[in-house]
């Protein structure tokens, strides 16, 4: 095809993008239209200039270069690309768009077998594409590119700088970011307008090579394209200049049309400002070289072992079950925030040092490029302290729509951390990773469980939230011990028990010592050791508050959304009393077994809540 | 005094602080002597150089100069500076520094009088400050200035990047950063290790001026404070080369002593690196000018009026009593992370502009803005859409410590937002929120309880958030219907009810309209409007468990540490069973009303959940 062909090709696929955009809000009665029609032009060049590679029909191909819509509130665009790669019928994209039910959602998920992962909350796309990047120059060695299409309105947010200095440090030159200058963020004026000059001296300065563009001529998309895909050590960013609403006069650079579908009337006064519409165009795509990974045999992992006279903290049994485990589970990466000797990952770093990847302080991103690696058939470990994934949620809970295979583990857990203070303690974390859909939460108690546990995170598809303790804990199991996900151990029964306690990770030792006490006294209790607080145990849980005239659970955590709430929504049906030990007062700094008697959830508050029950 | 003579007592004073710093964290048997050390001089110049002013004796004094670590890490330092400023006891820093019950806790809080705000998650400090900054500026109107120390390592956070760049927006050149680049995080070097261009070089892209220095010679930090102080539009970041470590040789830039005390033997061979310590040397710093902000006389607030007849969504409602209320509550401020028109944060400003701080898509800085202002005196209202406050659940978490006067309102709750999708629906924000010591947490069904919610939220002294829905609602209460902290109406309650249903926000919507259906067919239930989560109205649910059969509630939220949940914990001792109704399926796009139902949250999932206890 000439040039002046191809032009001509990608002027009358663009018409055809936008009126797919317009109907399909317009039929929906909401959505982004405007967004959508400044990247048209950026888009349409990428997909159909020749420069993507993709097998249409097989979207898990490896080497399929990625594209992802990290301004995922320019859907109708996305979903309209595929459309005029003739992937989705008008029929299908106009009348189903944000319907119920649809594959087509509001913002991408991956019910749309195109999507990526699921974006809408701004500021993330780069961090997944940058993990996909990542996979592609270190683990895979697959030649394919990753795009992300970005807005401006999201570069105040923090997150993508985290990206973007990262990036630079790896030297991800398979990365590149479209950058759609618009202007307009939701409800006025981006803190650089069309200052494309501002970006630039940031990117600059961070590292990256950058491609100033008119983003609505093919002229200038096409080589800047051409240009990025260079790989000359360095990742690109193509800024564009763009008009939000571009192609509608009475919506070009225009304030107040964010986030509107036009009405019908509207539309009929659009639509013939697109010009002439070809509904019989088609993009083509062309197909990636069919390279793929040389993945390694899994061989079986070596059994646990560890000696039942000395104590080991469950953040090193987590170092050293990773990197037991790896063998049989190859597709096993591990990321960490700057924090590898206090986590323990750096015993897997120090065994794979190639499958570790330091994250440097900046939890946003590794959620994110843990997520890029698990789209890509990885299995990411991802460690920090408890309290610290906090600064990621938003990620973590955008990951729920990108049917995520992550593993979070979070050291440092509640006040037993002692003399750092509060700031160190995670006393919301199991209340954040409970609260997320289909997530699997672990709490185990010793350095066994915490070795079978990890080996059970990595076998299941999905969510997972692995808490670890800073202080050394005795080991409570032998080696033929089985732990799964929903499972619980009773530690201690008797027929003779007048209150069942639960605890797990660090209480549970508490609630250990109590038993010790109180059966010396002739009291006994059951000890049920809940290291799988999400799924739980429900049987376990249902014969001892039939067994037993209460239940007392006790948890390194505050009372809300924690390890109580959980049974307590288990037995939510059950007349039986359930009491619930937690952290109430105001944590400080100190001792660990000092806080853990001041928070009321040390052994000797265990032993008053029973004899209170006698 | 002669500069020479200044030189000498600041060397004097750094050789104090440094034994302080040494003998307090080997006396501890933990903490970060070495990140102390590399910030020494640069402290010691900063306070006792004549630079910085307070009044030592009124840490409240509004024209004080503000300084906050956010490396909280290097806690020794600060409570060191604070002793060789006379203001504690070698004794009391020595003995008691991170022991149970001292204010000299592990990282700063609010325990100790001089901390402006608490620390220790790094990335955090500036954007406090900044908030301070803000306030010296364009709210009190004072020439105070704030500092802000800050990690090397922390610059790998995208939040500090958030705070540069806004700072640069708002041309706050009374912030002055102090950038303590000694090259080791904690596990290893940093991504820049010693090359303060590379700071340099993107802070002046972001829009700051830089001073580079080398941190360990007053000779250089002194003129670098003069000229910070110069006010020249710009915030100013001085960009210092330090040793981690600093004054014992064998710590100096030395990997493997992040967060290590020495223990007493190898104290005693670092001591006499130090020099003579004289103990009697104290630094004196300046008083402020004596000036104080101009307060207006708080009025009465208007009345609240909505006709009954007409709908309206309680996110405007929120807009409405903002603006309302500002007359009777002066020191009011509202913060919006770019989305004022959906929040409705954009009807105060209309009326209050120059209480409105646009913060642009960062709500990490917006969290920290906060902060810094309510430590100000202020009481900030920070809104976004609820499920992007999860981006800043480390800097709400923190913010716990810091005795925190904030107002969180956070709209688009639950998939009753319908198209848009998962991506924008708040489904865990009453876990997060609940999750946080001392939280108050509210969730109104109509305008005239989101108006008086609004109204107790600004009396309320402490952290409270408000949940507040797209659609628009029914009114259901009259001026005359109070509300406050805490408690809840019962809306239907009759001798016959079956079971009490609870709802709050849209599902009280949904419960009031089962009791319509159920009502006809002769079937009875109790309804309640439980507009307080936390803390909860015990007694009127305590009535409800006796006088009916069953609890039934219904939220538009995950299931974890939801209303559901907090019900069940109040309830946890008593027989009644409780049903909990919430979202419990992967929630998607369409239309509202679909989506309840399909979460089983709708009149109908209620009914047929009544009729399954009769």
């Amino acid at each position: 095809m000439s040039d002046q062909d191809k032009l001509a090709k990608l002027t009358k696929l663009a018409a055809l993008i936008r009126y797919y955009i317009l109907a399909a809000t317009t039929e929906a009665g909401s959505g982004h239209p405007t967004s959508s029609l400044s990247a048209t032009e950026l888009m349409t060049g990428l997909l159909f200039g020749g420069f993507f590679r993709y097998d249409v029909d097989h979207p898990e191909h490896p080497n399929n270069d990625r594209l992802i819509f990290s301004k995922g509130h320019a859907s109708p665009l996305f979903y309209a690309l595929w459309a005029a790669a003739g992937k989705l019928s008008e029929e299908e994209l106009i009348k189903t768009y944000r319907k119920f039910g649809s594959p087509l959602e509001g913002h991408p998920t991956v019910s749309f077998p195109y999507t990526e992962a699921a974006t809408g909350s701004l500021g993330q796309g780069l961090s997944i594409g940058l993990g996909m990047a990542l996979n592609a120059k270190y683990l895979d060695k697959l030649p394919y590119l990753t795009y992300v299409l970005l807005g401006d309105s999201e570069m105040a947010e923090g997150s993508p700088w985290e990206a973007i200095q990262l990036a630079a440090h790896y030297r991800l030159d398979n990365l590149i970011g479209i950058l759609d200058v618009n202007r307009l963020g939701q409800r006025g004026e981006t803190m650089y307008g069309h200052d494309l000059k501002a970006y630039r001296q940031r990117l600059n300065a961070f590292g990256w090579e950058t491609l100033l563009i008119d983003g609505h001529s093919f002229e200038g998309i096409l080589p800047a394209y051409q240009q990025a895909a260079g790989g000359r050590g360095k990742p690109v960013m193509i800024v564009a200049r763009t008009i939000k609403g571009k192609g509608v006069s009475f919506l070009e650079d225009k304030n107040g049309w964010h986030g509107k579908a036009l009405t019908r009337e509207e539309l009929a006064r659009a639509l013939p400002e697109l010009g002439p519409i070809d509904k019989s165009v088609r993009g083509k795509i062309p197909r990636p070289h069919d390279q793929r990974p040389l993945e390694p045999q899994p061989q079986n992992a070596k059994p646990v072992s560890y000696p039942l006279d000395k104590p080991v903290a469950t953040r090193t049994a987590f170092g050293n079950a990773l990197a037991r485990i790896y063998p049989e589970f190859p597709r096993i990466v591990s990321l960490d925030a700057e924090v590898s000797n206090s986590t323990m990952a750096e015993i897997f770093q120090a065994a794979y040092p190639e499958r570790f990847f330091e994250v440097y302080i900046a939890e946003q991103n590794m959620v994110g490029i843990g997520l890029g690696l698990a789209r890509r058939g990885k299995i990411p470990f991802l460690s920090t302290f408890a309290a610290f994934f906090s600064r990621a949620f938003d990620q973590i809970r955008m990951s729920q729509y990108s049917d995520p295979n992550l593993k979070f583990v979070g050291s440092h857990a509640g006040v037993s951390i002692g003399e750092d203070g509060p700031s160190q303690m995670g006393l919301e974390d199991l209340a954040m990773f409970r609260a997320l859909w289909g997530s699997v939460v672990l709490y185990p108690g010793d350095a066994v469980s915490t070795e079978k546990l990890v080996e059970a995170a990595a076998r299941h598809q999905g969510l997972v939230y692995l808490r670890t303790t800073r202080m050394k804990t005795p080991i409570l199991y032998g080696p033929e011990d089985e732990f799964g996900i929903g499972g619980s151990k009773v530690l201690h029964r008797s027929d003779k028990d007048v209150a069942t306690v639960i605890g797990a990770g660090v209480t549970l030792h508490e609630a250990l010592a109590a038993w010790e006490a109180l059966q010396k006294e002739g009291i006994f209790i059951r000890v049920i050791d809940l290291y799988s607080i999400k799924p739980l145990d429900l049987a376990t849980l249902q014969a001892a508050a039939r067994e037993t005239k209460a239940l007392i659970t006790v948890e390194d955590h505050y009372p809300e959304g924690g390890l109580g709430e959980a049974v307590l929504s288990a037995l939510a049906s059950t007349p039986t009393p359930v009491q619930t030990l937690a952290v109430r007062r105001k944590p400080k700094s100190g001792k660990p077994e000092e806080l853990l008697d001041y928070e009321g959830i040390s052994a000797r508050a265990i032993i008053s809540k029973v004899k209170g029950l006698l």
